[in-house]
């Protein structure tokens, strides 16, 4: 793909995305049933085309999670509509009046949501992402212009062009959902620096994506980073709720990034609590610091480099700390500012933990696991961000929205 | 200096900044007041660094303007210290609960406003920004990174000390605020790239300043962009407050990014409107389209860069248009999305501007001088934002701050 034919393609994405902008929400939501409906009674076509994907993937040896991932089903495509659906349902962000005040001399200022524009999602292989992202976007008056990978690029064709027609179907212009067909690595560079063409841009991959785009991006971005997650039991806390809480956070999906990777435990409790978890977290690998080795005979000695990684598995680091302070001192050395827990009685270390600990979400007495756009509320969501600017956390439609002032007045000049 | 001592200077600050965002907001208050109270009391300090600054200026032969800009004097203190102490008196803006809810297993979430951690900001030869940028950060509890250009070095070092010294009379850490004394351009490029160390960088500079943020900076950052404002006079606008809005757009102070670039006039009333302003703008250089020369004698043609372009001068671009989707497209093609503002009498040419124009500020009969911080009500700024993302149009302490999410539960794991 040539950059004329990027940028001609981003255009006629920025194009459609003032379009959608003045479009009533009920035709919007339109959209998304229609594409549901078709994603479901058409389902065959988006199968074919995902078999595709798969068998040319099989013969290049990916592996099997990779494959799960890149997988559709007719069920799968049904839990894609009922996302559309759910999403459609939810109430428009776009047009909320934030706040709004009089000025001495009269004027009427309201600050109120409208679209970015055109949200640029650069993804990896699993086909529903596209349906997800798109269908938020829309929701929330933006453009789509999606990125997927290579390996999911026929299905992400086919769910593009359902898309597209749904767009269609209910008066809207196509080029509110795009994709980037081209999936070399130069492309997704030059995507990335579309400035006045792409308003957001919301990476959902690895550390090589991420590098990539602190590098080359010009166009402003959200990041969806890591989630180095610590649980903290505290000397007051209720060990068997402390025990349910650790066994959720690490092993009820390890693979995900508001699983815990790190237990802090207050040494006062070090040997009760890593006693039991010694026999809870049976099937866990286990790294842990000198002190918390003492109860956990299984464990290997645990280097800087484990307190540091996302293990993304069936592995925790653990380590014993004298106090409140420990604990927050080691967080705050480690973290990746994702979801930080603390299991408690006392209602000081509570609100110290609270306020001391820096992460876009912090939680008193519950698994790190919450942290997530349908758990908090949020009907779905475009990733969770781990940056403090414009979005943190979970984001849901809102997230995809931006402020507009709007003045209103009856002639006033400036003195 | 060295990215090593660059470093070793962020990691200071970036360890005040974990106290400062502890503090009650009644010390930071105090600390701002205490400031104010030394930089009026013993401003011959500041003065007299300042004089040395304005001598090797004038040596070097700096333009009169920019000499202006860099000079202080007794009033200007005053007007740095009242300007400290009202940020002092505004509400804090940390702590407050954005919006809560409790989830259907219990969880209570609340959203919460905390302060971003290290503000960093890179500005011109105004030393009076030294302290302004000061004050927003400690007022919102963030700690202030600032690197300031080379002419105006000692007065920044001079009220960076007294802001220094005033912080620790109320109990802060001094590295709350800190001064980048290496002025060279591969230090603000290693400032750019403090990523995990500055939280925030506002630029407030020129193109020059830009271009290189966009390319090198790896901290997320906020613009403070251009302005090329356009005002847009409707057929059934009220041609004398048309005209009063026009001329103090434009003429009430022209080298500001809010003041108007661009006139555009609806085609009916372009005979009327354009034979007054030809009066009332007697002073200003006019360059014009040729249905508007017809009635603007002394204007000559307008180039296709002069609509582009953010004059901060005494200069007009004027444009006739058939109707408002003349003027929407005009403003789509040209805006650099800072304030535009629409003259109009009629209800649907008002509601349409308003939600088709793209811009951090749309006005409806009131001039785009009011897009300010304090002119809107928000006390003080530490710059207009022209992105979309984290904040758009006047930033006040609010904006130098983000989220948190706060989940409490009573040992809740997910199913």
């Amino acid at each position: 793909m040539t950059s004329q034919s990027l940028d001609l393609l981003a255009r006629g994405v920025r194009a459609a995305s003032r379009t959608l902008a003045k479009a009533p929400s009920a035709t919007r939501d339109d959209a998304l049933r229609i594409a549901a409906d078709l994603l479901v009674g058409e389902g065959t076509v988006v199968l074919d085309a995902n078999q595709g994907d798969l068998e040319r993937s099989k013969l290049v040896g990916m592996d099997p999670a990779a494959l799960d991932r890149l997988a559709l089903s007719a069920a799968r495509l049904e839990q894609m509509a009922e996302g559309l659906r759910s999403v459609a349902s939810l109430p428009d962000p776009v047009g909320e009046v934030l706040d709004g005040w009089v000025r001495p001399n009269g004027l009427r200022v309201e600050r109120v949501r409208v679209p970015l524009g055109v949200v640029g999602v650069i993804y990896e292989n699993r086909p529903n992402v596209t349906s997800d992202a798109a269908g938020l976007c829309v929701k929330s008056g933006n453009a789509a212009f999606l990125r997927g990978s290579a390996s999911a690029l026929t299905s992400n064709r086919a769910v593009v062009a359902i898309l597209r027609r749904a767009l269609a179907k209910a008066g809207l212009p196509q080029d509110a959902v795009a994709l980037v067909e081209d999936t070399s690595h130069e492309t997704a560079v030059e995507f990335m620096r579309l400035r006045g063409l792409i308003d957001c841009l919301v990476p959902r991959g690895g550390r090589a994506l991420i590098a990539s785009l602190l590098e080359h991006a010009t166009v402003p971005y959200v990041l969806d980073g890591d989630g180095n997650c610590h649980v903290y039991v505290d000397a007051s806390a209720d060990l068997d709720m402390a025990e349910a809480i650790v066994v959720n956070a690490k092993m009820q999906r390890p693979g995900v990034c508001n699983a815990a990777e790190t237990l802090l435990v207050h040494a006062d409790v070090a040997a009760d609590l890593l006693t039991r978890l010694s026999q809870s977290l049976a099937e866990v690998e286990l790294v842990a610091d000198d002190r918390a080795r003492r109860y956990l005979p299984s464990a290997s000695a645990a280097t800087e480099s484990d307190f540091a990684t996302e293990f993304l598995a069936m592995k925790l680091a653990v380590g014993v700390v004298d106090d409140l302070d420990g604990a927050i001192e080691h967080i705050t050395r480690y973290s990746s500012g994702h979801s930080e827990a603390i299991v408690t009685r006392d209602v000081e270390s509570a609100d110290r933990f609270v306020r001391e600990v820096d992460a876009a979400a912090v939680l008193v007495n519950a698994s790190t696991r919450f942290v997530d756009g349908s758990e908090l509320g949020l009907g779905a969501e475009v990733g969770i961000s781990t940056q403090k600017l414009h979005a943190r956390g979970p984001m849901g439609p809102r997230e995809l929205t931006c402020v507009k002032w709007v003045i209103r007045g009856a002639g006033q000049v400036r003195g």
